[in-house]
């Protein structure tokens, strides 16, 4: 078998880079190197691309389609907006050059994230968490009745993918109407899939309308005022796709109209939401800075889906999470 | 069918009312009165108690061992501590008066709600909602390597009974391992029970210690000094049964030296923890006002288990959620 050299631009410890040699080896892996006398900006050309077969982390895209030898990117990151244009498509396509990301490693956490928005909105916490009331009072009989049990709630997911398909597994204990919108239904979903045509019927009726969409020139501003006005009146939005999805204009003034019960929100445009956006003094819009993904031992989640899939690539079978 | 006078004083609104003396018609619906001339501590003496075959309420244990007609007590609470004693088990028992509560009505938000506590800890939801950084900040870093997902983790329940059935019905996707203490075991329990004897074992390898334990003779402080100490070190603990069963003194000295990671109550004792109780001020621990049992419709819900019993009482059938 030929030596494959694999350039790495992952950020991750001596020890963890010494872990990934040794699980590569006869395989070599080369790190990103200043080039003497010249200041680069971070994903600028590096001389690891001259000899790179494979890429591991986040390359930018002139330098994957510039690299000679390249004909794998394992990207870290579930979202893949920077190579996720016709142009890198038909570049990568015509170069055979394959991309898989991360979609695996994050999932769960993703799903788990977007589910404790979930309950935390229906078990009141925030408020739940300041209150100290005596039981009886007007203050917690306003609490305790603003509580609610998700079991026998209805939910719309916005874009279906791994993380879809892992919250959908999570909900099934609760006995939820669930809906997915994706644009084409591949057949293979264990929910109803709304098409694009059907979806603000969907939206009418739902109390949870989840947005896990991923950025592209399709998704932008894909949560407009027009489909917060589908919405039923007091419904739940989350988002942990990807902030620009969502025409953050509309979603303020749907919370501010009550239209909205409440927003949950991994992600925003930009990150971080500077400190006097007016989504930030909105009462019922709750944020958390882009972390749904993050877990314990992320790193090594990480690499280990790496070396799947190199081991895949090597045996030339279908790798993980292939996106283009 | 003789008709059967029901005394109520449940809290419920007239409309309430009305509908429930049209379900349960022929049947007659007895409320409480005020007994002309005297001022009555809650739950003392009324005349409705002369003439009751059934209460549906939380009436005190005085007035139902000496009502002379009463055959059924249905309780509106999960918790039974008033009449799970000695004394009244076997008054009751004597008079061939049995008591049902009312679990299953409480079971899903209970397990809702603690399920809530488990996924706002994993998922860092306190630290994150009020986190502002930028990704790659040291303060992003630092919160985005603490978020954690439960999957595979592992879990104690302290009591088994309708809401830890409902939590472990719950818990099913996220692949936990998952034990319950509990007295005696019956052998119909869908995890493996701990009994007494091996509960320190079991105590000192799990992530999660969740505590459902009611107040009786045998629970008082049984989350002792001595027990939190067998505890993994950084274990999360959850209360959601009563404040007495745990010790408070022992539980702020577990947060303080760090052996617990973190504390989830929805009960204390007393209720509410005063303003200036050193549990308040440790950052560490999470405290909602005993509302962990409220839902959507509660007193319609209530009803509608009354009505259920109601007509198993009626035909002699076993009543659900009979715990004397």
């Amino acid at each position: 078998m030929p030596i494959l050299r694999i350039f790495c631009d992952v950020r991750m410890s001596a020890d963890e880079l010494m872990a990934l040699r040794r699980s590569v080896a006869p395989h070599e892996v080369l790190t990103r190197q200043s080039l003497a006398g010249s200041v680069l900006e971070e994903g600028e050309e590096d001389p690891g691309f001259q000899v790179a077969d494979i890429v591991f982390g986040q390359p930018n895209t002139k330098s994957v389609l510039q690299a000679p030898h390249l004909r794998w990117v394992q990207v870290t990151s579930a979202g893949i907006t920077r190579y996720d244009t016709p142009e890198f498509r038909t570049e990568a396509a015509a170069r055979r050059i394959v991309v898989s990301n991360s979609s695996d490693v994050y999932a769960e956490a993703c799903a788990e994230h977007v589910f404790s928005f979930m309950l935390a909105q229906s078990r009141v916490l925030p408020a739940a968490l300041q209150n100290r009331s005596k039981a009886g009072d007007p203050a917690w009989d306003h609490l305790r009745s603003s509580a609610r049990t998700l079991r026998g709630g209805s939910v719309v997911i916005l874009g279906y993918g791994f993380i879809a398909k892992r919250l959908v597994e999570m909900l099934a204990p609760f006995q939820m109407a669930i809906t997915a919108y994706r644009r084409r239904a591949r057949g293979d979903e264990p929910v109803p899939i709304v098409t694009p045509q059907a979806l603000g019927e969907a939206l009418a009726i739902v109390d949870h309308v989840i947005n896990i969409l991923p950025d592209n020139a399709d998704s932008r501003h894909f949560v407009s005022t027009e489909r917060l006005a589908q919405m039923k009146s007091g419904a739940i939005f989350y988002n942990i796709g990807r902030g620009t999805t969502v025409d953050q204009d509309a979603l303020l003034e749907a919370l501010r109209s009550k239209k909205l019960g409440a927003a949950w929100l991994d992600v925003t445009e930009p990150e971080p939401l500077p400190a006097d956006h007016p989504l930030r003094a909105e009462p019922n819009c709750f944020i958390t800075p882009h972390i749904a993904g993050g877990h314990q031992n992320e790193t090594q989640t990480l690499v280990a889906h790496f070396l799947d899939n190199l081991q895949r690539f090597e045996k030339g079978e279908p790798l993980r999470n292939r996106v283009i």
